[in-house]
C-alpha cells in the first residue's frame, strides 16, 4: 500500500505538480484545445469573459484528475478529453458565480471577471459554460457520466448555499464546515476522478476507489486553501490575505479558534464576524488568536488525515506512473501548507 | 389546416388559458408535486428561495407545453412529468438569474427573490435548480431529451448575454432583437414542445413541427410581453411599467421608434438610452413617441405573424382537444396584447 511520505520537514518538499502535469501533458493540450473551441460563441462577450477566467493561469487540476484517472485505468480512447473539458467548464462556471457572490476583485493575481465587466456577464457566462459542460457530456453519450456530474453540480450548489447560510455565524460547527467543503469542493474532485474509471469500463470497486481518492484529495485541498487564506504571503496567494475573515466565512481556522476562545476572545469574534464590525487591525488580531490556539496547524493536521485517506484509496491499483503522479499530487496539495 | 381566428375586435377575446389548463390539469398536479419534491434540500435556504419563485403564481406555461404536446402525440406513459418539471426548473433558474442581472424588485406582483434575500442566494439557488433539471433528465434517461434541453440552455444563456451587449445601444437592429428573443425565450418554448414528440417516439417531422410551433409561440409571446411593458396597466403587468426603458433594453417597440425617429427624437433616445440620463417624465415621452410611430401596434403585428406560423405548424396533426388547446394558447398570448 502506498504510504504518504513523512512531512516535508524530513523529506524533500513537493513544490509543484510536475509528476501530474508531465503524465498528462499531451492529453491536456487536447483538452485545452477543446476548451478554447467550445467556449466560442457568436456573442463576442462570451469568449471574452470565459477566456479571461479560463486562460488566466488556472491549474487545470480537476481536468488533470480525469486524465490521470483514465491513465491509471489504462484507458486508450479519446472520450476523456471532452469529459475533462466538461469538468473544467463546471469548475469555471462556479468560479464566475463565486466571485460575484463574494464580491471578489482578485483571483490568481488578476482582476476577476466581475471586477472587469461587472456582475451581469459573470452570472450569464457562468450559465453558458455550465450548459456547455452538459452539451459536452451529451456529446459523449454516457448517462453514467451525466449522472455523476449532474449530481456533483447539484451538490456544489447546495454547498455554496450552505456556506452562505453559515457565513457570519460563530455557532458554525466543524461538522457544518466539513459539509460545506465536502459539497463545494470535494464533490467535483470526486466526480472528476471517478469518471476516469467509468470511461475505461472499470469495476464499480475501482470507480468507487477513484471517487474516494478524489473526495479526500478535495477535502485536503480545500482545508489547505482555507489555511493559506491566513498563512500565505499575498504575492503567493494571488488574492488578498484574510479575505475569508472580511467575508465572515466560517472556515476551519476560525471555527476552531472560536471553539477554543475565552470570553474576551469570543467577544472579539462576535464583533468582527457576527456584527461585521471590523477595523484594519482586526485581521492581525484574528491571525494572532489562530496562532495562539494552533488552529492553522490543526487545519493542516486535518488535511493530512484526508491526504492519507486519498492515497490509501489508490491501493486497489497496482503501482504505475499514473498512481505515483496522483500520490505526488496529494503531497503537493499538502506541502503547499508548509 | 387550422387558421388563426380573426383578431379579437371581431371575435370573442381569449382571456385565459383555460383550454390548455383544462386539458393538462391532472398531469400538471403531478408535475407540481414533482417540482415541490425535487426543490427540497437539507439546506433550508434552497426550498425557501426556490419555493418563493416557483410557488408564486407562475403560469407554468412551458411545462404545460410539454404536457399538451405529449397529449397531442397520444403519449400514454409517465415520462413527461419529470421532463415538464425539468423545463420549469430551467425556466425558474433563468428567472432567478435574470432578476439579479436586471436588478428587478418585482415579478408577478411580488417581491423578487433578490429583493427579499439579496443577489447571492438567487445566483446559487438558480445554479441548484439548473442542476436539478439535469438530474431529472438523467433520471428519465433519454439522451435525445438531454441534447434538446442542454442545447436550449446554452442558447438561452447566449441570448441573455447578447441582450446585455445590446442594452443601451440605439444602433440595435430588429434582427439583433429577434435573435435575442429567439434565444432567451423561444428556444425553451421550442424545446419544451419538441420533447412531447420525443417521449411519444413520434417521427422527426412531428418533432420538428412541435419545435416550430413552440419556437413561433415563444417569439409571439415575447413580442407581446415587450409591447405590454409599455402598454399595460401596472396592476395587470405585475411589475413596473417601463422597466425595459429604464434598463435601456432594446426591445422592438423602442428599436422601431429609434429607426423611425427624426433628429430631435434621436437626440431624446440617445440621452435617455445611451447616456442613461432619464427624468421621471421621459417614460411618458418615450411612450408618446412609440404611439406616434405606431411601434406598439407594429410589435403586435409581428407577434401575429409568428402566431400564425405557430398554428400553421400544428397542421401536420389531426384535429383533437390537444391541438385546439394549443391553438387557443397562441390566441391567448396574442390577445393579451389587445
Amino acid at each position: 500500500m502506498p504510504r504518504l511520505k513523512p512531512p516535508p520537514e524530513t523529506r524533500p518538499k513537493i513544490t509543484d505538480m510536475s509528476a501530474l502535469t508531465g503524465l498528462v501533458a499531451d492529453d491536456l493540450c487536447e483538452v485545452n484545445r477543446l476548451i478554447l473551441e467550445r467556449m466560442q460563441s457568436p456573442v463576442a462577450l462570451i469568449p471574452q469573459v470565459a477566456g479571461h477566467i479560463i486562460a488566466a493561469g488556472g491549474k487545470r487540476l480537476r481536468p488533470m484528475l480525469t486524465l490521470a484517472a483514465s491513465r491509471l485505468c489504462d484507458y486508450r480512447g479519446e472520450r476523456h478529453f471532452a469529459l475533462a473539458a466538461a469538468v473544467e467548464f463546471i469548475h469555471t462556471a462556479t468560479l464566475l458565480h463565486d466571485d460575484v457572490v463574494d464580491g471578489s476583485d482578485l483571483r490568481r493575481g488578476l482582476a476577476t471577471a466581475n471586477a472587469v465587466w461587472g456582475n451581469k456577464p459573470s452570472v450569464l457566462v457562468g450559465d453558458f459554460l455550465f450548459s456547455r459542460a452538459f452539451q459536452l457530456m451529451v456529446g459523449d453519450g454516457s448517462l453514467e457520466v451525466l449522472r455523476i456530474l449532474s449530481d456533483a453540480s447539484a451538490i456544489i450548489a447546495e454547498g455554496e448555499v450552505l456556506q452562505l447560510a453559515t457565513a457570519n455565524d460563530i455557532g458554525t460547527t466543524e461538522e457544518s464546515y466539513l459539509q460545506v467543503i465536502g459539497a463545494k469542493t470535494a464533490a467535483l474532485f470526486a466526480a472528476a476522478s471517478e469518471i476516469g474509471a467509468v470511461v475505461a469500463w472499470r469495476s464499480a470497486a475501482e470507480a468507487e476507489a477513484l471517487r474516494r481518492f478524489g473526495r479526500n484529495l478535495g477535502m485536503a485541498f480545500q482545508l489547505v486553501d482555507d489555511m493559506l487564506d491566513y498563512a500565505a504571503h499575498q504575492a503567493e496567494l494571488g488574492k488578498t490575505v484574510g479575505d475569508d475573515f472580511r467575508d465572515g466565512k466560517m472556515t476551519l481556522p476560525i471555527v476552531l479558534a472560536v471553539a477554543r476562545a475565552d470570553d474576551t476572545e469570543r467577544t472579539f469574534w462576535r464583533r468582527t464576524l457576527e456584527e461585521q464590525d471590523q477595523t484594519d487591525a482586526d485581521l492581525a488580531q484574528a491571525i494572532a488568536l489562530m496562532r495562539r490556539h494552533g488552529t492553522l496547524e490543526a487545519t493542516l493536521d486535518r488535511a493530512r488525515v484526508y491526504g492519507e485517506e486519498a492515497i490509501e484509496a489508490l491501493s486497489v491499483f497496482p503501482d504505475s506512473a499514473a498512481r505515483r503522479a496522483l500520490v505526488e499530487t496529494v503531497e503537493f496539495c499538502l506541502d503547499r501548507g508548509y
